[in-house]
């Protein structure tokens, strides 16, 4: 996969694989053809198999897919394979519900710790963590390895803390601001969760059904 | 727009163009040309160029674009010309998160009531709104005008609260359960919004760097 050119749409349906290759796994299916994978995907079977392809291609004719050894590979590809520490900046409600999704922790994406400046967090606990105050984090990122920070303050607040976590040499960010940060791509990865996007969308799909 | 064909790209940037050209109407700005509203966006203006006359070309010669006009022909195309009312199933962290967002209200998403099976979550406050029973779901549905429904309750049970709100006739789901749910498309509009699969996205990004 490192040899081939993968499109950013591949990229989006790598983890609907995963999923549903980890489900699969979990009803004790072994082997699965690439049309039944695609049949539970709502993707044609041409199009699974070209996929497939792309990741290194384990199919056997007549056979399919070995369930749990895509699973691996693809799961490997998405760089699964090691654990992420997270720190999470902003302990409001989007903040809060990161830390608390179960899956994540699952899936080997670990928050470490939670940062707020506002006086009434501060100290507060959401979950198993304590919020710490945000005049704490460069010393946290000083004495710390953390992969990914995730970034749930206000718009406002938005492109000052995505500075100083530049400044820390943080290499990936999971922006929940709805704004495009500034930064220069080659020192930072970030994935937005732009919910007011996502929302429109729904309803542009439904203005024009 | 209604007789061109959109590309799902251009329909994920259509926000991106709302968002800048609503910030840039704020500013105060007027006029933009098709070079600045493209570095803005990190785009090309030949992208940008394009993109627009899809909406229906406002460009003029040595002028640019009209900023306010370009914006409400924007939101037009987006459906946000009118209010939508939603109810969101699920009032843990997801859920509530979702209804204390607080753009999606100035945008005219407006969530009229809130629905949990947790006997400890029945009857509390959530910003404005009280949590009412799941049970009454069928009820609430009957008697008021609801244009979305936002699914966030675990993965277990979306199926079975997705086959409820269909049987309502609700036309579209904002989906936060981390699955593919099974429906009708001819029936339903359903945008997900996958945690999950965002920071598997970051996490391959962050491998293949």
């Amino acid at each position: 996969m490192a040899n081939t050119y993968v499109s950013d749409a591949l990229i989006r349906r790598l983890p609907g694989y995963y999923r549903h290759l980890r489900e699969l796994e979990a009803e004790g299916v072994q082997q699965i053809s690439s049309k039944e994978l695609g049949e539970r995907m709502h993707q044609t079977p041409s199009q699974v198999r070209q996929d497939i392809n792309c990741f290194g291609g384990f199919g056997r004719q007549g056979y399919g897919y070995h369930v749990s050894e895509l699973k691996e590979r693809v799961g490997e590809i998405l760089g699964l394979n090691h654990e992420h520490r997270m720190v999470i900046v902003g302990a409001g409600s989007i903040g809060s519900a990161v830390s608390r999704y179960p899956s994540f922790a699952l899936e080997g994406f670990r928050t470490i710790a939670l940062f707020d400046r506002r006086e009434e967090l501060i100290g507060s606990q959401i979950g198993e963590l304590t919020v710490h105050p945000d005049s704490e984090l460069e010393a946290f990122l000083d004495e710390n390895l953390v992969d990914i920070a995730v970034l749930a303050v206000p718009k406002e607040a938005a492109q000052e803390v995505m500075d100083r976590l530049l400044a820390k040499k943080i290499h990936a960010v999971w922006n929940f601001a709805p704004l495009d940060l500034q930064y220069d791509p080659a020192q930072c990865t970030v994935v937005n969760v732009h919910l007011s996007d996502s929302l429109q969308i729904l309803s542009y799909r439904m203005a024009h059904r």
